[in-house]
């Protein structure tokens, strides 16, 4: 199987920035052990991370008939971005939305995610463990 | 009279995405078929589409002078994006709001648009022909 | 095709009062005119106005059979009439739902309709040009 | 006992709309059975309809003096006619609503009935054996 | 001064129902007595009851050029009517809100009327003096 | 037809509280006229009777392929358990809600009923009446 | 009769501030013609203003067993000052509730009076006015 | 590792109610294969299933020092259960939520859990597979 | 006189959770405290404990006619069990609701209690010496 | 112990105003047996009473350094003074609320208090025993 | 220009309650320094303080004509006090409101003024620097 | 110091939209004094505008290690993203959200701003001397 992991918004500042909470590996680093235990399993992960809600639409719309999943954490456009949910809508490949923190221990305004509805399925408040267990979702 | 056209996120996989919703033709098949009403009607029609947020705040900003209406479906963008609101309120060029589909007829979010009350009109459910009919309304 | 123009509540008055709002023509001249256009494009279309909630729901229903289409401002009953709703869901004649003015633009309570649900699309904003535009759209 | 069944607005459609909702029996068929199973156990059933709120006020109002009970089913003017509710409760008749259909599993605006509160008490879903179990309530 | 008395939905029933809020006089008695007094002031009053609420809508676009004020106890129409509030907005003939009781000591839908914000004043609970003050209020 | 007959939390206590919203009749006795009503028309009624929230989900879990319905009076439950609501969605058992008071003329809390969506109909308001209404919608 | 009109927060500077709202005439000026007008029917008219809503308290609580009936404008804290509400409530001296201004067409939180429901009336938008007539509510 | 799975109302009928949601294995399957993948990876599962939300309640109590962590899907009680969640709160085993179904895409009562806050994390959405990721997230 | 102590959800562990909320006794210690203290002034106290919300139902129907007053601390049940709060309503024993922690300086679902408006009083906020003044109220 | 009673606005008036719901003696009585209570356990009652909102302010203010408690009743301010919460807040003197009467069994608007958050604890519904129990809370 | 810098409640506590919040230093210092600064830049600064909400609403009423400008910290006025609103509207000295704390870090009641709609503008979370730069706004 | 001041989504076009509100003034023109007046003052201001919310993000989060402080005008940003919210909360670099117009006295959308929770402090409703207030708080 072929993923493409989406990173949106602001987590390309993971490791350096709230480290109790997003622990102190860097995006770069996790993406390389996400990859590693993809093709350990037999499998493929892509990478991709933008800042821009727009981009992350597009990148959503390109996985189609090309990918075989998505594991999507847009960061805080998880909670108000309709345009994702709508790019997440209109293809048919299958996304699992993941958070690293608890989202529901945190502020009011991240107990609200837009996204989930139209997702497979949700993950979270493993830390970068999140990620592995979405990948492993797909061929378990 | 010179209109420009702005089509908004996602609206790019027009005529691939939820075909029983927005109808089989993609994007440019409507536009194609939009410009030749325009000039068959003696006037003229441009068109743009951008999946990020920001640039069709620019679309706007710069139809300013240039053209002498705005006809605008903004995709899940209406639902939220007051900047897209402002920038409508900063040009004296009038919008007109269009969706194909009868938005009040979908998902709650769909209810809510933060562009109409800035905008001179609006017209939904009507498929690509809400399109023509927003053309039509600049010059009838 | 033959359609329906039913005006509801204070829809009378229209041309004399908030002139500013409706426009100085009457509702009787401004139904000649739309006779005319459709006339003029090999259509047939139909009058009738009533301050009665009921009497609209019994014009909705009347319609069934016998109209291929109904263009419907409800005045102020587009806001609570749920009555007149069940009708337009009790038919199987499609019904366009128009307002002269921008209803989004206004006062608060004239944000919800209660209509639009149930009917096939919805144009406002445009002055009278709102009913032409109507008229249009069944035959386009 | 003499009982009023009272039907109100589109509720004269019975039979002819949205069949797998109320049955195929229209209103008369129904009211002609409600009428037999009434005498047949000793008591008179009369019968009003009407699609305007006001000639349901005044037909609960004109009860009084004259009927045992009544047998109400507003249609959609249960969920917004304040007027309804206080001509109900100036009267000394006891009144039983009734809807044929389980509004509490359509329509979030079905689930608020603004009658209910004033009336004896309420039976709902059981298609025309509505009106049948409410006959029966006043004489068991 | 000729002022118009217009009332609701349900009181023709004053005097006869809920004698405890509204006192035991017939609405008959109460506008002869308001007619007495406003001659014996040297203006005059004539009066309106329907419990129609589009028939209130006309009413009041009907006094338009025919009266110099309206005094409108339109019952519990007051709490949801939006068309009698644009047929008082449509009309340049100052109109008076009165309600015999304190409605803001009886149930919570009562504490809303959707017409004040469109009426010159407001007088409530002084039972059928109400009337009496609200009348006088037009040429004090 | 076999139908089974629960009472939720504090009904065990009727007849001896509240006697006039509830009747001085125990449930012991309203249970008896209601199986000799069910024979004396040739069904049968069995009873169950807990204040505990999981065993009147047991209850109704098994239902299942033993009863032909249910009449469910799940006291103050009635209004916020989910858990039974599920139990009544997990099983072909059509089950009828009752209350012997009417509710919506009670505290607002009990305006609220998260069963009666899955519910086939509810009959609320009789006093002990409510049940045998009930009991008769299965076989009328 | 004996009548104390109370003026609450700011209405010292009426006359002076928003004379389009408030009439051009000072708080002295306007008691002065409700003194005489008070003493031409026969009956006596105290004046007490405060800013402080607790002196406001007090002035309703020494009311007791001195005045007839209170006319209460308490201004601002018309909208929370359930200290105010509570001394009314405390005293058997009637109080009519006024306004000059009609304050239902102005911002949102003058449409709320926590005072209202404890007053025996309300009075409001006739200017000046509206105290002559709160007075004579009491003798008329 | 020692882990406690716990499973609430209702899922005792996993395997027979809405298949096309919850999948046609028993409860007592899936705990089977929970079981022996729990041991092929050299840590062990035991299983505990209540409809009774105060069980619930003493089973998370009763972890307390014996199990190293706690898979809990608590079914409808996760929505309304502040006893559960106090019982998590006050044990320091961590405790994963899961769902089989995508709740976040059904009914609305089910968008909110009270429980998330006070676990560890959550993960939903993949039928019987949630329970197998939730188990893996204590060891991997 | 004879009260009953009656502990709800969780309050079994006392004095092994939170102890920085709770205190370091357990509820046995406290218990015993508890009935000293009563015996000490002449009067008796008995206790009651249980995790199932159906039980303290009974337990409080079962204190009628046995004990002179209840004191209820329902752990989280005060939030959200209507049925416990009928059970209370439904017996003539007063019952206080005593909470240890000061509830309102807690998580908002804390800041409801639908049991107090049916209580005699509430007691918050004082550790163990809620119990103690709780007993003293009835006796002082 | 140095204990400040503080008695807020309108409860100046506790034995003339409401009799049912304060008992029939004066404050005056009630602070003489307090302070008499007081000083047969070897503490120190003194008391103060304000209808000014600002004075409360300050009499908690001036009580840190001075008194070993406060127990307050601040009358309808308990459900809107921010200003008394922040002078509570400011100073580390406990304070105890207290309400003769159960609040929350009366009107709506006292089932808020934004005073408790900042309190040590709370003890309603015992009429003047509230504040002997408040009182004592201190010293147990 | 002479300025007035009015301090509303608790305010006269600064440098004595929550330290970490609002330093060290006394209101009488900082009022000190900023007349100091006014001085330098060759203007004139005045005080007021008071716990009153009554007596700030008279000090901006008195500020007319006396004062170029008023900065403004009404404490925990800020959040509720209409009356102080509609005494600033009532002046045309511009005001404006300071808070030295980040207000919308800190309670929801923080983040409502009643004020901000009425003033000139809003300085907040500077700590003391928040006057200093009020102040200068004025000339700069 | 080192100050980076950026300007979100439409403020590109300050000086030529509603001038009436924003001055007359061109953002570079405003840039251009702003930097001058930090030079003059021993200091150094920097500039970004973007209408992308992606790219302010990354403005914000590129600051940090080479900016001293920020001065944020997001614009319409302010109100909804979170996006933005979550960079300034990612650096340590503080920031102080500026409006040139008082946003609370405009439409209710402007009333609410996501990002000043993470901020320092705000100014807002000065014009252009709100960046120069803005400034000037770094190095007071």
């Amino acid at each position: 199987m072929k993923i493409l992991v989406i990173n949106g918004v602001n987590l390309n500042l993971t490791g350096r920035r709230e480290k109790h909470v997003y622990g102190g590996e860097s995006l770069a680093e996790i993406n390389g052990e996400l990859s590693a235990f993809a093709r350990s399993e037999g499998h493929e992960a892509d990478f991709f991370q933008s800042n821009l809600e727009g981009e992350i639409c597009t990148a959503v719309q390109n996985a189609e008939g090309v990918y075989d999943g998505i594991v999507l954490n847009a960061g805080a456009y998880s909670h108000y971005s309709y345009a994702i949910r709508d790019a997440i809508a209109s293809v048919s490949v299958p996304v699992v939305e993941v958070h690293m923190s608890n989202v529901f221990a945190r502020e009011g305004f991240r107990h609200t995610s837009v996204l989930t509805e139209v997702c497979k399925g949700e993950i979270l408040g493993f830390g970068k463990q999140s990620y592995f267990l979405a990948l492993e979702s797909f061929w378990r």
